[in-house]
């Protein structure tokens, strides 16, 4: 095993499809949710693709606002495991609920998810991660 | 979307050959990992692979260690977002560190990952979660 440079952990964050948030309740105990998410250099945002109401998706932006933290999981699943690797990324984290910020996410959303987001986009809110720490491990080379 | 019954949310983690888990650090931050797992009811377990020593398998096992819960994610990810669902289980967590307790997950993992630790067994410690909630979410049938 070895760790991974943060140039590669860039490429492969920017071009994963889909990640896993982690984030604390307001009881604090941990939480996690499949997301995608879009990446501006140490920008990452993800919007709540629900109807904004439903449980599920508040929950995380409740969480967001209750503890600023964030930790984003991308990896690579494969029965070889000398093919495995993952990148976590761990931030401050808050809620865009309106405004241009917002807008921005969505956008940014929207051409990543161009089949998807594209069509419908997501109303949000979304959340904005700061990245602050890029840690990766890889099995192989 | 709809929720999921129990039972499917069962087959599906109990079947699922990868999950992701989130932990809190001992400075309240959350934490994820991606892990091998077995289950066996409310028993979910999962080992640490590489050596012990090494800060990444470290962290985790001081997460469980400093805050006893922890939160277990399996989803499916797909292009076509109708597809797309996942289960997690939230839980209490305790670090096995040897004994018949240990010697018990590392069979259960030996078993589900044949290929993997059933030529190469894993040292542990070990994680077992008590599953205390099953929550599921499916975006179509």
């Amino acid at each position: 095993m070895r760790p991974v440079h943060e140039s590669m952990m860039r490429r492969r964050v920017e071009q994963a499809r889909v990640g896993r948030l982690a984030t604390i309740t307001s009881a604090g105990d941990p939480h996690i949710v499949p997301v995608c998410f879009a990446v501006d250099v140490d920008r990452i945002v993800t919007a709540v693709d629900d109807k904004p109401k439903t449980t599920t998706a508040l929950r995380r932006l409740d969480n967001v606002r209750a503890h600023g933290r964030a930790s984003l999981l991308v990896d690579f699943w494969s029965e070889d495991w000398t093919a495995l690797w993952w990148i976590r990324v761990d931030g401050s984290a808050r809620v865009l609920d309106d405004g241009a910020d917002l807008d921005a996410a969505i956008g940014t959303l929207e051409r990543k998810y161009r089949d998807q987001y594209g069509i419908h986009p997501p109303k949000g809110p979304a959340i904005l991660i700061h990245a602050e720490r890029w840690r990766g491990w890889s099995a192989g080379s």
